[in-house]
């Protein structure tokens, strides 16, 4: 390691405060004390430049929230909370000491709101293209986080928020670059795809409540993610797309640029709601819409529509 | 996902043991049951292409055990007992399946040696470099894990084996390009580079022995990493590079080909094996070599050379 690379983890630990008890940065490894009637969660995702974001598109500081956000709320499909985060970063030479620091306000912005430290992790130098592994460590606890293959047929599916939003702010992203249009639905929609926000609350009180089944965050799109849940459980579904919640400026700029806001919602991705199946008349304690049955016999059916939608390829 | 993807996840998941009651590979998080009196360990390292190797250096299996073993380390470096692994890569689409299963192949038995098992992870794209992290959660009893921070003034300072061995067989893998000296010395120098068997048997043993203060794994060479002792503990040292640990090995191929063994075992890196102190008079219960003693006014003091040592540099 240089010198350097020691003064940014200096200042990296500078920013986040441990818990009582917790070994963080500066060791072979952090330590976190273990207590009775708890599980651990853990999750690992990696960013590539070129393949899930394009250095000219987007903000360090969006990057490093999205970074960890998106890691969040893998806790959040499985009813956890976030316990500590570990960050891995091969970085470029052409990269400045400007952007490292953005990206780490990002980073630790997401995490501060969830009360996530940065525990641990590594820097190391890249020939070219920025690489950003995060691994998060969740609780729950014991026999409470929500699995993909737990649906049962007769199961209600929901989902926390509006879908679409975020396909449709990349696509603005994409179809604009240099000259993107400022209305507030725009950037509202850019925001949702730039600060996804996990939700975190949302999970853990679902895994609180009796009779929500099986669980999962939005990542890939309904279309691609849902089948996770059927394959898992055994089971199929029925989908009725016209009961999809649709935000508002969605509908407004679908509406102005002549695009299809359900196959956003549907084929779209990132959209870091959460995905859940309940049994009929579960009192569920979190804001969601209903979007479709747990079917007994494997297929997925969508109703109101003619087509199949597949999900979101990062590929 | 690609379908190929998913593939080669459910060859990979098929390819390892989940103990009873953890959930691994298959859902947004891997579930840990936890028990009373332990500690988790967790640590996490990012190997590049370019940086850390070179495709063209490095067999697949090689690559594999080695990314596996390099994190290991860390665990054996706190004195604990590694639990399971998260291995995320970012692939180029020139590597083909051989690659990617010798290198499964190779990750596989180095985390069967250990009984530590795969338990989540990602694959994703990459424009042109490999990049691969891996994070491995581990365990300790409870206030058992040795830190950087807890070397005392008077107690001796210890390797449990040789060094240099691994910097001498990446010089003889770099001068000899295509043309390796395929005498058994220079065998045994490329394996111990290319194939570290992290101490992981020492490390907990040494966790359990009273009297073993400091502790942490040989990466970057000692030059390096005992300064990381020093500086957690407020302490100095004085070590004699007279009684340094050099395979025989190291010695031959060193006099043949006029390097200086001390340097390589000085300042060269990647020996994985443990450094630690301990007081005087303390049973250690594995094999090790005493190389100098702790002191209580900073500054590290080489004797038997008048040379100074700084460790590896990966940049």
């Amino acid at each position: 390691m240089e010198k350097g690379e020691f003064e940014l983890i200096d200042w990296i630990k500078g920013q986040f405060m441990v818990p009582d008890g917790v070994l963080g940065i500066g060791d072979d490894c952090a330590v976190l004390p273990q207590r009775d009637g708890l599980e651990t969660l853990v999750t690992t995702d990696m960013l590539v430049e070129g393949v899930h974001f394009l250095l000219e598109d987007v903000d360090p500081y969006s990057l490093g929230w999205k970074s960890a956000a998106v890691n969040l709320s893998d806790i959040a499909g499985m009813g956890g909370k976030p316990v500590g985060t570990f960050l891995s970063c091969a970085l470029p030479k052409t990269l400045d000491d400007g952007f490292l620091k953005g990206f780490f306000e990002g980073y630790k912005a997401l995490s501060d709101r969830f009360d996530c430290p940065l525990l641990g992790g590594d820097t190391t130098s890249s020939l070219n293209k920025l690489c950003i592994n995060v691994t998060v460590l969740g609780e729950c606890v014991a026999g409470r986080s929500r699995r993909r293959s737990a649906a049962e047929p007769g199961d209600l599916i929901c989902v926390t928020g509006p879908l679409g939003d975020s396909a449709a702010g990349l696509r603005l992203v994409l179809e604009s670059a240099g000259y993107p249009e400022n209305t507030l639905p725009c950037g509202i929609l850019r925001e949702r795809h730039y600060r996804p926000v996990p939700r975190i609350e949302e999970g853990m009180k679902l895994a609180a409540t009796p009779g929500v089944n099986a669980m999962m965050d939005i990542s890939d799109g309904i279309g691609s993610d849902l089948r996770h849940i059927l394959e898992e459980s055994g089971t199929g579904a029925r989908i009725d797309v016209r009961s999809l919640p649709l935000s508002a400026e969605l509908r407004t700029v679908c509406a102005r640029r002549g695009w299809d806001p359900v196959e956003l919602a549907l084929n779209g991705g990132e959209d870091y709601e959460l995905l859940f199946t309940c049994r009929p008349g579960t009192e569920v304690p979190v804001q969601h819409t209903v979007i479709g049955e747990i079917l007994a016999t494997p297929g997925l059916h969508w109703e109101g529509t003619d087509r199949d939608f597949i999900g979101f390829h990062h590929f």
